[in-house]
């Protein structure tokens, strides 16, 4: 039994090692590869990739799980999870038929090369002909996934590689409660703003905040929050990610030269990503069952350095001596100012633009829009007046003919990326709940945070969230350390304290 | 047959692609590797070896091999040249026993390991014991591979893999024309340099030059000898380096803002490489064929854009206008000042420091020890004495007891890379014999130079050796490019010109 074990071992070790050469070509293309590169790295990531897939959808990775499955007894606790998450794994690559992966693949670069060009030209009608492909393919993969899994819809089959553990139940739940608060909440928000006339509290008009100012800006705030440098990088890309390997979590960012808020805040968000990540249990690296848990878990990592840490009362105060001591533009910035500037609400019709008021608003209607969309009950035609509908209902915005700032403004559809938006809204109700328990348990977080100080709040995730890897499934890890399931009432419970009267 | 030889293509392809992540996985450690990625960094690069390996050394590869040879007459001529190739790579790779193979890395790593340390304090002894285990192993490798290739001596087995075609005969005769001439040369430009009392020569005492400054300044030069940034990249690392795959070449140096001259000779030296990688032919990419052709060829492309190109009297003039532009520690510096810097002679323990008319003074005492360190006619523990000999009477300097400076400053030989040294004179005497001929075909060179021209050197390396990869073996290239073989004649009259009176 440990043989076969220790050979199940061996084989996601490898596959471990070509992840490692995978994440870090994909990171370099990203950051450094100049343009004539492209095609000799696609290349080499295509193939990198087929060899991955070889190896870990060969049969004799089925039969070693088979044997650890009926011989369990035999397995510790740990070993049992451990060869769960590889059952996952090893089911999620293995139960698609290749041809239906490899037109996927064809179909999802298509369509999304076409969205490139499509997406400025408000070309609908263009990109649909594509996208219907995409759907129907996304469809089938759904049916073979879901008769695998015994998913309970054919998105939860989806759902279930992003979300893992959270099922389209409990999502529309949490969309329902938060529906039924926020455009209220909203309108009372902006309204209240608007009356304020804070006009002293704009930044100042015209200012510049050069490149390698703000720079060091954003380097003086990874080191707040807690960023190793010894052990990761902080580089620029046309837009931000994190991403790493074992000791090497890499983050990026983009700076404008006329605006430091938002490189600043991408900065926080992706240091949740890369913390998560470094903090994953040393003793399962390279296994299943020591990577993240899923992707509402991962959300709410980076939320929790973004919003809940940085954008609290208390770390603002922190923030804006970095900010005045290192960007010479800024240097007469008050702390209401930049306050005013860090907490605007605003309806807008693009996503990666929203406040956290109006975020899940912009997601909610995804959600609804995917999750109809591959259980048969909408068509992929019909998407545009859905979105204007969602669209009127919850922040009063007309999306009608502009596709360009309505349904065709993201790219995860394009590739069929389907059961990821969620995670954005899930993530933040996920935040808050953590947050409110981590405030509890530590009384001084208000003062701690003025200083610069957020040990605590590292603490506290390792403990609760990144030492257990995906050992146990996301709403036992939520119960473990809030004493509840994914709850939205702490989230509101937030926005209400942070923009309410 | 048609079929076989695409098998071929198709296991070759596929190691290409592998060696493109290792190429720029092993980069990325050198360039941007935090420090704590190093270990999931190393344990990737190893497990992508072995995979490489496994793919090339698979009996399949032998026996397709095989059929190509024996249905040789099927195909076409350049078919049958890259089977050739295939049939080097493949010998090369599977005939070592997987136990020798282990034992060397081992070996190698335990030596390199302790020498970085060993070095600094002057520690033979202790660097013998290691280092013993390494020869003994390169012997037993030697004698393998010699039973394989039917080498004419074990040194050659080995010369075989870093300079296929040039054979320790030929290396003999280059080194004793050369032993024959530098010496008496070499006191004679010292002496008339000690004699001008060039003072005013002089760079400014105590001017610096920023690495930002300087930066640029390498950048122009890059862009004078015709490097493409959208294929490629500048950055900096610990010891001066070129690698890349296609489409993109990179490169490094390093700075130091007391002087300038180093970072940029290093800068062209690495341009030449990069060149030559970049100008291998389309049609044979990632094939054996399609390859460089050894490193006595790929060392004289270096030294062609270093020695030959850079320094010489025309394109200095132009250089001069590029650093009185870029370094404001350099703007007054005049010509003589810069050519004085760029031309001193002097006897120096350090290779890497060496001139170019001392420096195979340096590499012939190496290549006469490694040959018979192989060929079993001298032993590790002599070659203390061996190095005092040859550096007194080539160039009067005594190593007794000074191990640091003398027998163990290079790293080559540490991890059982014997049989590369002689590759850096057989590079100058290539360089100096292809330049001869270029400048014979275009007698407006230094015109074209003084401007910073340098297209005609790129188009007649095109032509002469980088559209060839290694269809041709390095003697016959030589002989098509110049009209004869390897010959160090070109070498002293260039130095004769450059040097003397």
């Amino acid at each position: 039994m440990t043989a076969t074990y220790s050979e199940l071992i061996q084989i996601f070790s490898r596959i471990n090692k070509l992840d490692h050469a995978l994440v870090i070509l994909s990171w370099d293309q990203m950051v450094m590869m100049p343009p004539a590169g492209v095609d000799s790295r696609s290349e080499s990531l295509a193939e990198l990739s087929v060899m991955r897939h070889e190896l870990l959808s060969d049969s004799r990775v089925g039969e070693l799980i088979d044997t650890c499955e009926a011989k369990g007894a035999e397995l510790s606790d740990a070993q049992r999870r451990s060869v769960f998450e590889m059952r996952r794994t090893y089911d999620d690559a293995s139960c698609l038929p290749a041809d239906l992966v490899k037109a996927k693949v064809v179909a999802g670069s298509t369509c999304e090369h076409g969205w490139r060009s499509q997406r400025p030209e408000n070309d609908w009608k263009g990109f649909l002909k594509n996208f219907e492909t995409v759907v129907s393919l996304a469809k089938e993969e759904a049916a073979v996934r879901q008769a695998h899994s015994k998913a309970s819809t054919a998105y939860d089959a989806l759902l279930d590689l992003h979300c893992r553990g959270d099922s389209s139940e409990l999502i529309d739940d949490v969309f329902g409660q938060l529906k039924a608060k926020l455009p209220s909440m909203i309108d009372d928000v902006i309204e209240r703003q608007a009356s304020v006339g804070n006009t002293d509290h704009e930044p100042e008009q015209g200012a510049t905040y050069p490149v390698a100012e703000q720079t060091a800006l954003s380097k003086a705030l990874l080191n707040s929050l807690g960023f190793d440098f010894n052990a990761g990088r902080l580089d620029v890309s046309a837009h931000p990610f994190s991403t790493g390997v074992r000791g090497d979590q890499r983050i990026t960012t983009r700076y404008d030269e006329t605006t430091f808020l938002d490189a600043l805040l991408a900065t926080a968000h992706e240091t949740g990503h890369a913390s998560y990540e470094a903090g994953l249990p040393d003793a399962w690296q390279g296994l299943p069952v020591g990577q993240s848990r899923n992707m509402c878990i991962h959300e709410s990592q980076s939320l929790m350095f973004e919003k809940m840490v940085t954008l609290s009362d208390a770390f603002l105060q922190h923030l804006h001596g970095l900010i005045t001591q290192h960007l010479t533009g800024a240097s007469n910035l008050n702390y209401d100012q930049l306050k005013t500037q860090a907490r605007r609400v605003t309806k807008s019709y693009i996503r990666v633009e929203a406040d956290e008021l109006t975020y899940p608003i912009h997601v909610a209607l995804r959600y609804d829009i995917e999750r109809d969309l591959i259980n048969g009950k909408l068509e992929a035609k019909d998407i545009p007046d859905a979105w204007n509908a969602a669209m009127l209902s919850g922040l009063g915005l007309s999306t009608e003919g502009n596709y360009t700032n309505g349904c065709m403004q993201d790219i995860h559809w394009t590739d069929g990326t389907f059961g990821y938006f969620p995670s954005y809204t899930l993530g933040a109700v996920n935040s808050a709940q953590l947050f409110e328990s981590l405030c509890a348990a530590h009384t001084d977080w208000e003062e701690r945070f003025a200083h610069g100080d957020i040990t605590v709040v590292r603490e506290w995730l390792s403990n609760a969230i990144w030492q257990h890897g995906c050992h146990l499934s996301s709403q036992d890890l939520m119960k473990q350390a809030t004493g509840r399931g994914t709850d939205p009432s702490s989230l509101l419970n937030h926005l209400n304290h942070r923009y309410g009267r």
